[in-house]
């Protein structure tokens, strides 16, 4: 494999000296971009470009040649894949987001999902990093991810996206042993999911809990944590003489920084509700940070994005430990122009904390 | 006016003993109920039932009927009366939530905005609230409430709901003068608001801050936090020879309770991703706490409930300063057997902690 031209983005997360603040955008392929567009009218659909690797890598590379500030790439693909590979049967509805044709509601109905083989199940999701890897030619890392099971487990007992979970959350308190049993089953999913990314060529990976911030803070300990350290404990940490972070990621998930920076990853996401510089003195040296400004600010003008970039570079302060990030994915009807002002402003602002 | 036969709720705001942990729910009043659905029809829609203090008084009483163990009732109205007495022009569409007719995206609009008198502009709601507290007749204490000038703001920028609050999100970055004047504009109106619906027989207030808890922890301080210390500062905070508390709600402000605590009111809200028995670590002697169980936890099964509630109980331990709630207002599927079951739970359950 190539050597890494830029390796910033893997050295922030382990915490190692940088000349600038590394950055890159949850959801950096997407349809803000007019080039995205123009691909995804091209494939057909959104799970086309996902499961042709060809496509992925397309899409994967567009942010990168319009952004040279981007100091990551990330796989394209869907959090839902996993679910999918189980025989959910996902599918798309305009408007509605992601939904299953089958359900899962009962004992009965999880004792009978399967766990799915990456290279038989999700060998498009496999050629796709490998196709990316090789197009990237080591301009910067790539990174892999996948949903956390709690937040897969969302969709498939309710059926797609849900505003309250309220199946889910009937299950999990009615019927904790059979959401254990799904959990146990996502979290192995997970684990050999990502390892088949970390050995096809993703050199970072991050788990997405994107709803565990909306279970109370005793269910989350039980039903995601718990579930997000057992697939880090199973992780390739080493791979190609590297060190291969992970970053876990959960929404609204502020309130329990401490115990997440336990769960033996070596980076945490935060949202946008945290404070930076407050969260790094609340987890120490255990994990880097990556996040955290609202996605909304990039509504903006330049001016404004360039202040709050800088507000949030000074509440870290010095030294390496930080990748720069929204607090969420950036959304369709941002302005190109103002993700650019954002990715060139956090490096021309954060020289002075790396010196 | 009559004494009070249940002072209860009241007791626990100030930290007074109590021989239970009082119990109310947000939206107790509501559809999940049979009663309400029919009152509803009657009226024709909902902000007929709100203009209409009869019929107010009617859907209030309806919980308290049923369920013999409230200890409080709440005002019947809705959190947009203000902007709709602004001149806003507020309406519902059947399943888009409220709309305004009139949207504020200008400094010229915001300038031209009206500070309603409460008596003459919303002279439906102090009515209201009179005749509830005559039928109440010393029953339980009566809530009287507001939104928070950032979540009204949110809703008059936006020109209703929102998903990720761009419009105003904008405003406040690129134009923060006209966003303060805004909200300052908005804090004379709670405060008068709320003043007057204690003058009308209010014996406790709530102020509820729903989307604050989307804001940057620094834009939340600056944005909403400050102008609900502004109202708090300017409230009655006596008046029949006794306190009228004052709770402060911010739904997802977990994060900031430290701060929240700092405002001045008797007692917090706190949603559902807060542990109570941490909370209370935190805020100290400065306030009481008001919550929180996840509401969805009402579609289990009464054994899980109870289980959920005891839960709950030891968290926050023994004395008192705990307002049992749910984390946030109950839905409309709910079984009304189910929240039975969640009230009885808890006077049952918190004697011993109160021995």
């Amino acid at each position: 494999m190539t050597a890494l031209k830029n390796d910033r983005f893997l050295r922030a997360l382990l915490k190692q000296p940088v000349d600038v603040t590394p950055v890159w955008m949850m959801r950096q392929a997407g349809r803000y971009l007019p080039e995205y567009r123009a691909s995804r009218a091209k494939a057909g659909d959104f799970m086309s470009l996902c499961m042709n690797p060809e496509f992925a890598c397309e899409v994967t590379m567009q942010p990168l040649d319009r952004y040279p500030q981007l100091d990551a790439a990330i796989l394209f693909s869907d959090i839902l894949t996993i679910p999918d590979a189980m025989g959910q049967g996902l599918y798309f509805e305009t408007g509605e987001g992601p939904r299953f044709k089958k359900v899962v509601s009962t004992l009965a109905d999880i004792e009978a999902l399967p766990i799915p083989d990456p290279h038989k199940d999700l060998g498009y999701v496999m050629d796709a990093v490998s196709t990316i890897r090789r197009e990237l030619n080591g301009r910067v890392p790539l990174i892999g991810f996948s949903g956390s099971p709690w937040t897969l487990a969302t969709y498939m007992v309710e059926g797609g996206s849900s505003k309250d979970f309220r199946k889910i959350k009937a299950m999990l308190y009615d019927n904790p042993q059979a959401m254990h049993l799904l959990l146990d089953k996502l979290a192995q999913s997970v684990t050999s999911y990502l390892n088949g990314q970390i050995m096809a060529g993703a050199q970072a990976v991050q788990i997405f809990d994107t709803w565990g911030g909306n279970l109370s803070a005793a269910a989350y300990q039980e039903f995601s944590l718990a579930y997000m350290r057992k697939i880090v404990s199973g992780l390739i940490r080493e791979h190609e003489g590297r060190k291969v972070p992970v970053i876990l990621f959960t929404k609204n998930g502020g309130l329990w920084l401490e115990s997440i920076a336990d769960a033996g990853a070596d980076a945490l996401g935060l949202d946008w509700t945290c404070d930076i510089g407050n969260a790094r003195s609340r987890v120490g040296d255990k994990v880097s940070l990556q996040g955290n400004m609202d996605p909304t600010v990039l509504y903006a003008k330049p001016e404004a994005i360039r202040a709050e970039v800088g507000r949030i570079l000074a509440s870290y302060g010095k030294g390496s430990g930080h990748v720069f990030n929204l607090g969420h994915g950036i959304t369709p009807e941002v302005d190109p122009e103002h993700a650019g002002a954002f990715l060139r402003a956090v490096h021309e602002l954060s020289a002075q904390y790396h010196e």
